[in-house]
């Protein structure tokens, strides 16, 4: 079952969802003869976000999703049809629109399963297929790839500074979009975050709901006591006051007022919740108070521009919040807000069906791209613990168990390894889906036993990646080919 | 007609998008019986994004869509009921859902026309209506105004930066989700952006769409000069070539070869485009080689990650580009990715009718919400060069014509001015459209016709902004009042 919401949500056919020139190349390719001849892109990034020492693949579901609806509707071609050139003549003639409506989609694609740890240079998906299909899916791919990923590897980020305490989304109001909002709280909930005030995606994705009141609530009341004694006769089991419209010390007073007629009557004081000024030494006064009226249970939940940055702050200073609310910094990846993801052409096949392999040059060393039809293979030491990765070419069979890392380009034996796994899944074959999601539920946990294995690197961050040495040498070889 | 995508692109009923939060407190009104009391809310932002003097009010068409669709269908009811509370009893009861499902949307609703120049504190929407209505919508109207303003005014100082010359719009791949890259291509066209590469945008919004070919094209050939002469074959009349995939120089005396052959033919070599390495540098050995071979009028495009800085930079290093490709740091807004806008509670009936003036306390004065029902007047010198802004309220009737400026809390008169102009205009009365929203393109139109009347705040961006005095003193009152 898909836990994806493109179908569920949008009404439209999904190939307009695309670049310009994918289009404008793949009529070329088509006027050349090249449209079909087969071709293989990876999806890659160059960089860790955020400075993580890893990024967590996410957002493979949506592609699915998106694959599945890839067509052109006949408004999409009418649309196209009416596209005219500089001289004002038309972009696309009406036998390639013809073909374009026709097009079947019957890619091969692999990919990481969501919420898993990747590293730079190594595909999270891979493409092959006639070129066409492949060019025009490029940037509907970087799209859901780059935002989903960048958004749970914040998530994780976050999570794992709230060193096991509950993290709620709250993002979006100031997420970028409507479908921003809903995929960074789907991509939230992967990384890490336990529940979200977005109800549209608690319906669409089956992620927890969570909310009580605003300031608004406050504000419609006299007193601030009479605001919380109205909601706690309203929603009697679902307390948690903001404690902050006017006096903070003054509102957990009041709060706990109301709490003890909560329990009169067989509920609870849930918690309090702390949404501006010194969140430390205030959620310690507040801490101090509901302990000292027998409020022991009673959660103090933070908000308030919070990122992972600001909760170690608040925890090395003694910050006594049991759960923390992050709204637009996760939802945004404001600190960084786009993942530079890219779709490279590895090999194109010639006349003949055999593969010729391609690399991008570049003056950096380090952007070049990788020819060939990449896998990642991940090995593991006895104890199971990841040792290294390595990117190996499909078509030079079972790979030896050594890369040339990207790092210092020295060479990294696995010899040692007791176990190796195979990081892209076959999702479609010939166009046709082979690959079962995990329910989200499922890929969170995924996600999180992801983390977990990989949590050495948090504190030492080196970690073996690179190229298996004959794909070392075929990259070189292709790379003084092109600067001739 | 209006121009907005969302009832084109979804399908959903949009009741739940929003936070939860929202919900429970609106159980609470209603179980209150405070649903109906009419209130009166207002958006606005504190701070003026990227440090740029004003803003450029966005997004109102997708609101209008939005509160169009806004209801409960019979899955959202559902999905509602279905959710519990902490002790597992439901969280809403049914006749509240039924309250929900029947609630027929009769709010009041102004707002400032989009592509119009703002300030800090003035609201660019006031909804006035049942207490329940004007809660349940907080979410979306942020979600959607903060994300459209942040991006037509990191549209309008690109614009601002380019000087005239043309900037294209490319950051669909690195958008923030799919409607993050509809709504960002929307809101930058607004800010001054010609064209996009986001065909579905262009469908969507009769953006023009812009592209020819990228380096993966370049890569399915052996040689850049049979690619260029391939594309040329395809689509004589659309030819921009991208000259950087192995070597800049080169690159374009290939554009150049093919460029005369184009011309034998009638056509011409439109452009080139250069996506790498040192841009001033590579766009004056570019301008000179297309110059001396007769191409004066080919166009240099620019692009790889540029923004209004990097455009600045490199006009002052005598860059010869005369079309800006701008992607991920206008889409994604990536120096700050979010604009903090906020929705205050600033009346509420009492049971009698009469409004009682809201204030939200904060322990920093400019953050201290406005009470009342609020209009925003602008005031021009006899040349028609705007003097000042002055907040008031409605229900204080015809305002004197000076106001307590925000900055330093000095009384300005605006006796001298010789126009005036109320910002928000009637959009909902009592919950039926009013507003008839211009087009996309007459939209644009008048956001760059407010750039150029605000044109002097970009060297001196001292501008009066502030309440009138009686709302000044209404504030002043209200606050001492609650920190009693």
């Amino acid at each position: 079952m898909t836990t994806s919401h493109l179908s569920r949500l949008y009404r439209t056919s999904w190939g307009l969802f695309t670049d310009l020139y994918q289009l404008t190349m793949g009529y070329g390719y088509w006027k050349n003869g090249m449209a079909e001849r087969n071709a293989v892109f990876h999806l890659f990034y160059r960089k860790n976000p955020f400075g993580h020492p890893y990024a967590l693949a996410a957002g493979l579901d949506l592609v699915i999703d998106l694959i599945r609806n890839f067509r052109f509707s006949v408004d999409d071609i009418q649309y196209l049809g009416a596209l005219r050139a500089a001289d004002g003549k038309p972009l696309f003639n009406e036998s390639f629109l013809n073909y374009l409506q026709r097009m079947e989609f019957n890619c091969t694609i692999s990919a990481v399963p969501e919420g898993t740890v990747v590293f730079p240079h190594q595909p999270l998906l891979r493409v092959e297929g006639p070129l066409i299909q492949a060019q025009l899916l490029e940037t509907a791919l970087l799209n859901i790839i780059n935002f989903s990923t960048l958004i749970t590897t914040k998530s994780a980020r976050i999570y794992q500074a709230a060193q096991g305490e509950s993290v709620l989304e709250f993002g979006l109001r100031r997420a970028q979009g409507i479908d921003g909002g809903l995929t960074a709280t789907r991509a939230a909930y992967i990384g890490g975050c336990t529940g979200t005030s977005n109800v549209l995606a608690g319906r669409l994705f089956g992620i927890p709901v969570k909310g009580t009141h605003a300031h608004s609530w406050v504000m419609c009341f006299d007193e601030e006591i009479e605001a919380f004694a109205a909601y706690a006769e309203a929603m009697p089991n679902n307390c948690i006051f903001l404690v902050d419209t006017y006096d903070t010390e003054e509102g957990v007073k009041n709060a706990i007022r109301i709490g003890r007629g909560l329990r009169e009557k067989g509920h609870d004081l849930l918690g309090i919740r702390l949404d501006s000024g010194d969140l430390a030494e205030l959620s310690k006064i507040a801490r101090t108070l509901l302990d000292e009226a027998g409020f022991t249970q009673t959660a103090i939940v933070a908000s308030n521009d919070l990122d992972e940055y600001r909760i170690k702050s608040l925890k090395e200073q003694g910050a006594k919040i049991s759960v923390w609310g992050v709204g637009t910094r996760l939802a945004t990846a404001y600190d960084q807000a786009a993942l530079g993801g890219v779709y490279k052409l590895a090999a194109i096949a010639d006349e003949a069906g055999l593969w010729e392999y391609r690399v991008k040059l570049s003056e950096q060393a380090i952007k070049i791209s990788n020819p060939g039809l990449l896998q990642v293979r991940r090995y593991s030491d006895p104890d199971g613990h990841p040792m290294g990765d390595q990117i190996y070419n499909l078509e030079f069979g079972n790979p030896p168990a050594e890369v040339i890392n990207f790092g210092d380009d020295q060479k990294v034996s696995f010899e040692q390894a007791a176990g190796e796994e195979d990081l892209l899944l076959p999702v479609f074959q010939d166009g046709k889906l082979v690959y079962q999601s995990p329910d989200l539920h499922a890929i969170r946990e995924h996600c999180l036993a992801q983390q977990a294995r990989f949590a050495g690197l948090l504190d030492s961050p080196e970690y073996t990646n690179g190229l298996e040495p004959q794909l070392s040498v075929l990259k070189k070889g292709l790379v003084e080919e092109a600067m001739i």
